[in-house]
Order: C-alpha cells, then structure tokens, then sequence
C-alpha cells in the first residue's frame, strides 16, 4: 500500500541480496517508490509476487517495492518519477563488473546531486581495499555523495521490523544527515560517523571472526570461551585499523562490535553457519562451492592474510582461521591458539 | 586428587558462592590444597561432600578443595601449610562488613607478602567507590599485594572447564605476573593490566546492561536489538570511565566488552534473567525479594544514577534501566528511549 504520507518519491536499490531487499523494505516507509534492480530471473519472478523467495523465503515485503530486470524497464519505471537516493547492494566481489558497464548511468545521477549509500562489506582480495575505494575508482567526483551503511543487521529481522540501527559513514555532514532522514523510521535508525575506513573495515573483519565464533560453537564450546575469542579478535581488528588510518572507537561501535556480536551470537550468519560446519569437519572449498550465498569471511579471510603479511600486522587468530580455511589446518587447533600465546599485558 | 605436580602449596578464598567457588576449582590445579571460607553453613556441609549444592548444584569439584566455616578450623587447616594467595569471593556489598572484622589476619598474610586477588564486582551504593577503594581503606599499605579479576566467566563454565580469559588488574608487574602464573591452566588464563578502575568499571556496570539485554529479550525483540543495545550501551560506558580516569581500551576488552557480551547474550546471568522477567511484567523488587542469589546490577544501577548525576554523565540507557528498577517505568519505554533520540554522530 503506497502510504500517502511518503515524504521522498524514489529510492533504487542495486541488487537484490537478501540485504538490498531488506533496506528496500525500510525505504518503502519514507519513499512512494523503491525499485530494486535485480541481476537474476528467478529472484525477479519472486519480487514480482512481492517476496524474495531466494534470500528471504516466506517474507511478505512491502507493495511499493517495485523490480526490474533490464535498463528498458527501469526508464519505464523511473521516467516520470524522481530518483532522490541510490543505494547499492552488491556483494564487493561485483562492484568493478557492474560499474565497468553501468557508471555512465550513475555519473548521471550524481550530477543531479543524488545521494548514494553503499551496503557492501568486504576487502577486494587483489588489491587489499575496501568499498569506498572500489566505488571512488569510477565516483571521486562525487565523494561527497558516496555513503556508507554498516552495522548489526540481519536482513530477515530488518523485514520484521526488528529495531536496527547502524553505522552511516562519508564525508559531508550534509549528505549523511539527509540521508540518515530518509531511512530513519520507528525501527531502524543509522547513526552518520566520518570514519569510512573505521565503519567499512569493521564491516569486512567481523565475519572472519563470525567464522572462528562458528568454529568455537560447532566444537562444543560455551559462553566463555565465545566471549574471549570475540573480544581477543577485536584486539587484533583494531590493529588492522591502524593500517587504514581508522578510529579505534569505530570498531567499538555498531559496525564493529556491534555487527560482531551479532553475527558471533545469532543464528543467522552465513559467516558463524560456515565455521559450524568447518567444525564438523568438513573442508572449506567444499562448503563453499555446495552454496549459492556468498560467504564473504571466506574471501576476506584471505586478504586479512595478505594485509596481515603485508604491514606486519600482529593477528593470530585471523591468521589461524586463514589456515583452517585455506592450508586445511584443524579447527581445534584454533582454540589451541588461543590458549597457548605467552601471558602479556591485555592492552599493548 | 592431590596432583603430584601442583607448584604451590596452599590458596584460601573467601566466600563460596558460585564465583568465589569456580575460582577454587581453577586453582586446585597449580595448588596442593585450596581452601574455601565458608559463612552459611548449608553451602559448608555441600562442599564437605564435593558439590556446592546451593550455589552451583551438580557440578563435582576438585578433591583437593577443602572447607572451613570458623577461624578456628582455618587455624586447623593451615597451620602446617603455606599459604602463598589469597582469593576474596565476597560481593561487594559484603566487603566492609568483613574486613571491619579481619582485617588483622588479613594484614598478616599481607605481611608476608602473599598476593591477593579480589573477585568482587559492583559500585557501593553509599559513597560510590570501586571494590578498590573498599579494600585499600584496610590494606593501603599492601596495595602493590592486591589484585582485581573480571572477565567474561561464568561460574559453571569454569568448573566444566570450558575455555575461560579473563582480566588481572594491579598496580605491581611482578604481582600481576606472578599470580597469572598461579592461576593459569590449559582452560584458564588472566591478562594483566594496570587500569584497575577500568576493569573493576566495567565488570560492575555491564550487569546494568545485562539487565537492559534481558528486557530487549523478554520484549520479543531479536538479535539486530540486542546489539544495538549492548553497543551503545558500552559508549555510555564510558563515559563513565572518563570520571574513574579509566582507559576507553580497557571497556573494550575481556573485563569491559568481553563479560558484556557473556552476560546480555549467555542464558545463565541472574542479571539478564532479572531483565527477562521484568519484561513479563514483575516488578524489581519482587523479584528481588524472591531469590538468594545476589543481583549485581539491582544495586549497580542505583550506584550508577547517582554517579550519573553527581558527574553530569550522559547515559540514557544506564538512567532508563534506573527508572525500570525504582520508579516503575514500563520496561518497553527504555526500547523506545533507544530510537527516540535525535539522529546524532555515533562517535560524539
């Protein structure tokens, strides 16, 4: 039901994952319109019927969600509306493919100073960068516009109008304010922060400890044990944080602690599931190629191990957990490691 | 069993709830005797069996644990063994009540240098003071001997020795180094550190956000609440860290983030299943008065609103939980209390 209250008109959403799905659902309160444009013909067949029956099976999303497969389509959609906010949801191993063909079309938009947020985590495993580089490769015109979203969020919980709020990061106080506005509804709120490296490196690191979270889990360990490797871990992401020249209070915030906690303790993650089977035993590239999501603490995992190397980052338990997926290390001997550092002072 | 290859002769602890009691199974490890400093006389005749059936029922403990209900056993006891640490198990609002009483034997063993940790967590609601504070009104001279534990550890994990890390804050490397060295097992390791007031902070106020998370829980809310809860929770932390001079990283480690996390997301905190069941709608102190068990975060969070107050620190969860407790605000208020405030930087 296209609710006449609406104050913005439209809002395109890029790639219809289960986390582009759910912000599309948290736009179609504030917007008239929300058009996801989506890569694949089964997940567009499902949208049609207003549900993502891949990602987000057995959810009824809002009406004014509306799907398009092709570029005819979305001018048919868009030609008489006003586009005023672009969000991209693809994974960060697509942003370079999509934007090789489609940044003319976005230029575009950020000519008519529409404002973007980006919902991709991760760290391109060639070149060791985060989003924010990947996108400002094709947009450093625009930097003012390019935001970025991170933070305690599963995707399914957001369509249940779970309360979620996160971390919103860029450069122009303006921009962030306004679009902090156009997502902000009665159950979801994004808090703006200037530390886009902080919000975006968090984003990446955590699901490689959501993966040891899943290991310590998947081997019968308890509440203790979880609890010092997530907090063992933060000390170690905090190092890499130095590398990118980001805020140690930004890992302390929702998307860092905040989105590491979720994704070590709930039930949701893709990241946590995968080490739980990594636990039973089972290989890692075989997990991987049995699943059509994407796992992405398996890619971070290896450029935290090439950035670790790289800048000499001291970073045990990311690099355990790069042996157990990468050098068939035993996940056991994860939690040896953990267990067999040398007695040194908490903070150094 | 008396293991042949324990390094040191004798520890004692004082009090044997479940905390204090956990702590004596780690050290029958490394110690050939361990010996526990009962008051109630139903928890000594449990504990002359094997089992602390009131505080930790069903669980067998280490052999070599023994147990004294009078000074006069204790002088029995020990009087042909060396005694080389002491452990004090008593919640916070017992500690004057005890040492105004022995505090003499306690300055013997401090005169022989033996080192002393305290396990106590919480804020003494009349003058606002850390359990350091409370100790060293007694032993100020011996207060390079004396030592604070707080870590993510629940009591039961502990005896099942599950992995458990956990803070050791001191003033004295030596000390600190040395004690780690006596606690230290294949399941059980401390992390020293200088920032008493920063580990003794954190381990008295998370309770307060264990309470909040048990609400956040009872309410039906999933896991995008809860840590949205917990992460910005820890930001209001800390700023009541900034009034005990404490260190931000010290919050953000296993005595501060570590036990937050064990506490809001583990299912066997009293202080969250306190929150749980004022969420169904029991008021606080009914449930208080309906259990033996001491709720931490109950009195912390009185402490904490006055420290609030008399410091200016800004803390609307710590204050809403405040209002929950003792005015008989409506629990789902402090949710809302979450999402109704302006849109403001996440790092301010």
């Amino acid at each position: 039901m296209v609710k006449s209250t609406s104050s913005f008109d439209l809002a395109i959403v890029i790639g219809a994952g289960a986390f582009g799905t759910s912000i599309a659902s948290v736009l179609a309160t504030n917007f008239k319109h929300v058009l996801l444009i989506v890569r694949s013909p089964d997940v567009y067949q499902g949208l049609k019927k207003g549900e993502n029956q891949i990602y987000l099976p057995g959810l009824k999303l809002p009406e004014n969600i509306d799907v398009c497969l092709d570029w005819k389509e979305f001018e048919e959609f868009t030609k008489n509306r006003k586009i005023e906010l672009v969000v991209c949801g693809l994974p960060t191993s697509g942003i370079r493919a999509f934007f090789d063909l489609h940044s003319a079309r976005f230029s575009e938009f950020f000519k008519r100073g529409i404002p973007f947020v980006s919902l991709s985590k991760g760290i391109d495993p060639e070149t060791l960068e985060l989003p924010d580089d990947l996108l400002l490769d094709y947009f450093y015109e625009y930097r003012d516009l390019i935001t970025f979203f991170s933070g305690p969020s599963f995707a399914k919980e957001i369509v249940e109008k779970q309360i979620t709020l996160g971390s919103l990061a860029g450069r122009s106080k303006k921009v962030l304010m306004s679009i902090a506005q156009m997502m902000e509804t009665p159950y979801f709120k994004v808090f703006p922060s200037y530390d886009v490296k902080g919000v975006l490196l968090g984003g990446a690191l955590k699901n490689i400890l959501a993966i040891a979270g899943g290991i310590v889990e998947g081997l019968g360990y308890n509440h203790n044990t979880r609890a010092a490797m997530i907090t063992r871990g933060i000390t170690e992401m905090l190092r890499f944080g130095v590398v990118f020249n980001a805020r140690p209070e930004t890992f302390y915030g929702l998307s860092g602690m905040g989105d590491l906690i979720l994704t070590t303790t709930g039930d949701l993650s893709r990241n946590k599931l995968f080490g739980m089977e990594l636990a039973k035993g089972r290989r890692a590239q075989e997990i991987i190629t049995s699943q059509r999501s994407v796992v992405e603490g398996y890619k971070t995992a290896k450029a935290a191990k090439l950035l670790s190397e790289k800048y000499e980052v001291r970073a045990r338990i990311f690099d355990a957990i790069y042996s157990v997926l990468y050098e068939d290390k035993a996940p056991k001997d994860v939690i040896e490691d953990l267990m067999s550092t040398p007695v040194r002072f908490e903070i150094t």
